[in-house]
């Protein structure tokens, strides 16, 4: 019998701790690709073709969730595996095809919040679209992350087929020269995006303003939801015997507000308004069991909402799959 | 002053109850599209970058699920939105490009079980990748809908070049001929789909197996996780301090399972050791907050698992982003 000599010992040894598969590869090692898939997600509602679209993310401030400690919201945040203080927070905006109109609602933030939005002209071509075939813009509100979108850099209308419309109360609130000359430091680059992105379309004769109700086109229905500014809205929209309301901006993030819709957030105009007007939308969707799409749910941003105990909700999206 | 006639009134009444917006297009019609984005995701586990692949969907009729009764199942559907009695159910594999190896895990279903799945090949190259370049596939067990897609339509290997792993326990199981011989009518499919999966690759000289514990490549280390069958595995994935355990089919209905993980699915080869094994893992990931991948979660099945109350949990999804 042969004993085996130190060196045999150390390279079985070696053999015993080295992994089971040859690391050396055997032709060309693949590079990272390291992109992400489009940001856009489709299904249908009754006839109309629904394709939600990502603008990017904002890093939001956990600092700006009002109405509770910062001890709490940190607990919630953590519940969903989301720690502060910087909380990725999306930006979506919906086309809706109804067949005869190519309908956008809302139009992102562009760039002028930074490098990570401004992605809904690249995504809207992925989907398949042309922005200038787009045929109606509506606005949830007239926020920047939600209009700066309708310029390109150069101040150009980037839908220049499309007609833009507002609620009044928006309209009449961020829209006026004199109110923008009123403004205080702190909240004067707002009216000045507002003012700034509807500019070319008013001068063309393309923007109009509607109110609570009003039916805008077949099958979309206004839906007033105001607080977080004076005229935010929803729009209802429903195509053979299936609804969709597009909420806007009644949560800003999922991890907090569902649970605790008292939190609100620094932008609200109204705060009180915006917590009531949340509590309202929250218990008609659960009620109804309809579906929503938000502009800062966690991207595509469609879902039904739940009702986990007294005056707390949870999110439910939408899962992935092919249009069936 | 002029008196409205009655043909007056009544073009001002349509007026008022037609649509805010002429619903006469102004140019031609944009077709809806109707396609899904890809269905790929991407994102980074410490220097690894992972990609998880959507090979399509299977309808799973509710009556599958056992260990509860079906008023309990469709009172646990209803709560996430969705009723049988067929449920969507994702089928999904993982593309972890360490840097130095592709490493597939799972191939998906290839066409046998219908035309919604077998899309990983396309998934694969719309992510960027090329499957002659996949340098290791490991597998969570030898079920169909994991092996099948190993081979195109007329046998050959889908993935040419590389060397196939699986669980000695499960290769012990399913593969050798006396055990499709002594299979009963309703298993016999079973076996012959994992032999003929696999038997390209063993003539190559490119299959083997592996046990509990092992240390595949630097980086994904095999973990058991026996019941739904002999050798189901996991695969702890670690980079840079960042882990990931992609946990194959330990949940096959997320709707059910994570709220009660009792529920068992008749595919379970034991189910008392499929339950034993399910709640075992769920303690552990919630215990180390260890993000999860599974084959059968809703697409991109990437997400942590939070405890909701005795013996619950509650599944809480990655959000989409760009690679950050």
């Amino acid at each position: 019998m042969r004993i085996p000599t130190l060196r045999h010992w150390l390279i079985a040894a070696a053999l015993a701790t080295s992994p089971l598969i040859a690391t050396t590869p055997a032709h060309a090692e693949a590079p990272q690709v390291k992109t992400q898939a489009p940001g856009f997600y489709r299904m249908m509602v009754g006839q109309f073709e629904v394709t939600a679209l990502y603008d990017g993310y904002l890093d939001l401030d956990a600092k700006l969730l009002k109405n509770a400690s910062q001890r709490d919201i940190q607990r919630l945040l953590a519940k969903r595996f989301t720690t502060g203080p910087a909380i990725q927070t999306a930006v979506n905006a919906y086309l809706i095809n109804t067949g005869s109109k190519l309908v956008l609602i809302d139009a992102g933030a562009a760039k002028a919040f930074g490098p990570s939005l401004g992605f809904i002209p690249d995504n809207l071509r992925a989907a398949g679209y042309d922005p200038a075939k787009v045929d109606v813009v509506l606005l949830t509100h007239l926020h920047g992350d939600h209009v700066n979108g309708l310029l390109t850099a150069d101040g150009k209308a980037v839908f220049p087929n499309a007609s833009v419309h507002a609620a009044k109360a928006d309209a009449d609130f961020w829209l006026p020269a004199e109110a923008l000359a009123k403004a205080d430091e702190a909240s004067r680059p707002f009216f000045q995006m507002a003012q700034s992105a509807l500019a070319p379309y008013q001068a063309a004769g393309r923007f109009s303003t509607f109110d609570d109700g009003t039916e805008l086109i077949p099958g979309f229905k206004a839906l007033a939801a105001p607080g977080h500014t004076p005229g935010h809205s929803g729009f209802l929209i429903e195509s053979a015997g299936q609804r969709l309301l597009v909420w806007g901006d009644i949560i800003h993030n999922a991890a907090t507000q569902f649970e605790n819709p008292e939190i609100s957030i620094e932008f609200d105009i109204d705060r009180k308004l915006a917590v009531a007007t949340r509590q309202k939308l929250l218990n008609r969707v659960v009620k109804d069991k309809l579906m929503v799409a938000g502009m800062h749910l966690p991207f595509p941003g469609i879902g039904h909402v739940r009702r986990e105990g007294k005056g707390s909700f949870e999110w439910i999206p939408v899962e992935y799959g092919p249009i069936r």
